[in-house]
């Protein structure tokens, strides 16, 4: 069975997105501090940018996909462009349908209205034997680990402090690491663990 | 001029003490799971075990010294029995004057009652070139970050969650990382930060 691996980057203080989000500014305030280890930090970090895509199937929640709340705007087509990096199947949880939107390279994306098992089930059929990605944001990767369906859990712990917006790590029951890998580069720390659930 | 460390063990979620904090359990529900490293660890983690110790002097707030609140119990002389592992000055943080306490061992226990820039003070004064702990908890910790006081960050990152508790890392101001090491065993990775004040 495919495995499944949830990667965010997250402040020390533990958020993953600050407050105030907007379309300009998708995650909000001081994400791009946040995620700085992907662009000036290219060359110390290649494994890890290298980890984020080549999986065989993505989840992710309605908002890492788009700005739009209630019904769908149909010129919407995600923050990638018109070749989006997956070039694979996403899978989008929301509770609004929409036909499946294909785009160049590869990515199609599918919009899953029936629940994040669903969603979890149709990656699963896609990805074949190769793994699933819980691509984000926080609310989705706190889902699918209270659900017990991660296997790995990977973390870009960013030198910095957020002061707010959202913790994916708030609210979990039940959930067991084992540490299994750390590696230290100037804009990110890479933590690694197994995950289990009693 | 002394180099001023802090140094705690925190949670994936960020807490370096549990809920529901009492006599028999000091640091709270799940914090001996937290600590488990210091002991079940001693092996691997060798080096940060011992970092702990061997400075100048330390500075602690008061729940760190005992669990009484209020006007002292005379007879309480902190949770190490009467030879504590500081074998140097302890400065505690405290509302209530008490006179120092001379331990076995070169520890004493010094309650400074004018706030934490006096204790910092004090603890600069006993250290002479060596190191200054800032011991715990996690609003002392808090309150020296943010005074800017505070020259290197080492946690201890435990792979668990707590869920609730105390975070240290809650409400800074302007505090600025920069992200120097990273080592992990298995049940603890530990993080080191030089830290500066914007």
């Amino acid at each position: 069975m495919s495995k499944v691996v949830a990667s965010f980057t997250m402040s020390l203080d533990g958020y993953s997105a600050g407050p105030d989000q907007t379309l300009e500014n998708p995650l909000g305030i001081g994400a791009k501090t946040l995620h700085r280890w992907l662009f000036d930090g290219a060359d110390d970090n290649q494994a890890e940018t290298a980890a984020l895509l080549g999986h065989g199937a993505f989840i992710m929640g309605r908002n890492m996909f788009g700005p739009i709340r209630g019904e769908w705007d149909l010129d919407w087509r995600g923050w990638w462009g018109e070749e989006p990096p997956y070039h694979g199947p996403v899978f989008v949880l929301t509770h609004h349908q929409r036909e499946p939107l294909v785009m160049s390279g590869g990515t199609t994306f599918h919009f899953v209205t029936d629940g994040i098992a669903s969603a979890l089930g149709q990656a699963r059929q896609a990805a074949g034997d190769k793994s699933i990605s819980i691509a984000g944001g926080a609310s989705t990767v706190r889902q699918y680990l209270n659900l017990g369906a991660v296997d790995e859990l990977n973390i870009q712990l960013s030198p910095m402090f957020l002061g707010a917006g959202e913790r994916p790590l708030d609210g979990l029951q039940g959930v067991i690491l084992t540490s299994t890998y750390a590696r230290y580069t100037p804009l990110a720390t890479h933590l690694r663990y197994l995950v289990s659930k009693t």
